[in-house]
């Protein structure tokens, strides 16, 4: 579940829980190689991360969270899956998306603290995807979301759901459920069919001064993979870096060429902050502002920036 | 700490958490000797329980008790304690107000359930009483409302507490604290004193047609005993059965009788809902709209019905 949260997982922590907070953030960087950020929770504006991270954990007590969560929480498909753990990581609490991976996730960090999920749904299901999840993974988008609700209800209830067009893990490739997911043009009246529209990926890649072309190539082709995504999917490649076109020309694809100043004036409120140690030499991270430029409207972060190497990092977008 | 729920405990539940609600209702009125009545979570309006039961317990899985409380929950010393049971029983999880009881009602639900009280709170803070609990089990009203913050944070913070012209339990008699609740006129520029202003007690007496006064006087003498109340403060007492007013003379208190039609068109948001057996012969409950009617302007309960016996019922309210 978690090495699925491209988009990262933000912790939040008060000073009392820092030691937990950074155990978890370290443990899903190094082991489930996906982005996680911690973040002081005096020092957040919560409404950026509920929109911008694929979870939240919450080193806090319950009650904090819940204040915290309150303003922000809208529905049970829309919202993140949020996590509370305890500063002492004794108990590590689904609060909301329990049903769409909050109770996997749990699982799974309850286990590196020697902690204790508490799971307080019905019944135990872990790892569901719901068609919002689907979507985000598969970077699509939903051409027609009145039948989310319905296909919804279907996964909770453990219905067949097919997919038409793409496969993934729990959910049988054809046409003969009553509940289908299509990336193709498919059409029956008389089933509920939920139509995806593949959107194009827009890679960011940031660099030293060195450009090791072969390093971000294969780093970009096993970041794909990780994510279940074909190459052609790419749509463009951008970087601060001439020789990073490089890499384009291997993939055939288009290459736009960004200089320091159009990086320092772009601002998305889903960035990843700067590090301290970027801050100190000055210098913005790139990856995901290139991939945020180079994808058009509306542009979002699919992959929060990942490193390649020391010297190298990538991040995607997409946009309409 | 459940003794002194007054007002009583609201138990919401869905169908699959009945036989555990019922559980907790039964042993809390047995064994706590406090009023506890449970509630369909479809039938329920939580606006009114919010505000009319000192603690609130949910047998729901957590995210199902986020989503119904974020509305309601304002901030940490109104909102009434809430507590969250699964299904199953197995986890006890304080929702809100952890500080100001949740925690001790969570560890003595679960015992009685067999399952785990899920504290995480940062620090195991058992049964503090907040200034408005303190005002609420004293039937007082806060005379200055701007010293309530300062007080609760002190309490909070393990500070001593001086009460002058009453005793309650965790704090000490006295007038030589920083910080002093005081129900005198009480005054010292250096210090913080919030004043409490004692109020009246209004008590409605529901009976069968034969009336026991004697148990009805030393019923009513064991539960102001339990409350901690001198039977002085009370300044009237009210039924529809005309005998009653014989316990009036024995407390040397004003009687007010009541008629049939008048609780029929009493209405207040905090009346217990009427019992099936009740429904079904036609009889409004009349103990709490007695006491609710008698108690002037802004009626509130103070001690929702008990019974005395199969034959009598007791509330009590107070007004301004």
């Amino acid at each position: 579940m978690i090495e699925n949260l491209w988009r990262g997982v933000a912790i939040i922590y008060t000073k009392t829980g820092e030691e937990t907070a950074k155990k978890i953030e370290n443990w899903i960087v190094s082991e489930k190689e996906v982005p996680a950020i911690s973040f002081t929770y005096s020092s957040t504006d919560l409404s950026y991360i509920w929109s911008c991270y694929d979870a939240i954990i919450f080193v806090m007590a319950i009650e904090g969270v819940v204040r915290s969560i309150c303003k922000l929480a809208s529905s049970k498909d829309k919202d993140p899956p949020v996590i509370a753990v305890d500063d002492a990581g004794n108990f590590v609490t689904p609060i909301l998306g329990g049903h769409w991976g909050a109770n996997e996730i749990a699982k799974e960090i309850s286990s590196i603290l020697g902690g204790k999920p508490i799971i307080t749904t019905a019944s135990e299901i872990f790892g569901k995807d719901s068609v919002e999840s689907i979507a985000r993974r598969l970077v699509a988008k939903i051409v027609n979301p009145e039948a989310i609700v319905k296909i919804n209800s279907a996964i909770l209830r453990g219905e067949e759901i097919c997919t038409d067009g793409f496969s993934i893990q729990g959910m049988r490739e054809g046409k003969d459920c009553k509940y289908i997911i299509t990336t193709s043009n498919f059409q029956d009246p008389n089933k509920v069919v939920l139509k995806l529209r593949l959107l194009p990926l827009h890679v960011g890649i940031g660099s030293k001064r060195e450009v090791d072309v072969n390093l971000i190539y294969s780093g970009l082709m096993e970041a794909l993979s990780k994510m279940n995504i074909e190459p052609s999917r790419i749509s463009s490649i951008s970087s601060v870096r001439e020789e990073v076109g490089k890499v384009a020309e291997m993939l055939k694809v288009n290459f736009i060429l960004y200089n320091l100043e159009e990086i320092r004036i772009f601002s998305n409120p889903c960035l990843t902050p700067q590090s301290e140690k970027l801050k100190e030499v000055g210098v913005k991270g790139v990856a995901e502002v290139c991939a945020l430029m180079s994808s058009g409207l509306n542009p979002r972060l699919v992959l929060r920036k990942v490193k390649l190497s020391k010297s190298a990092t990538i991040a995607i977008a997409t946009g309409e």
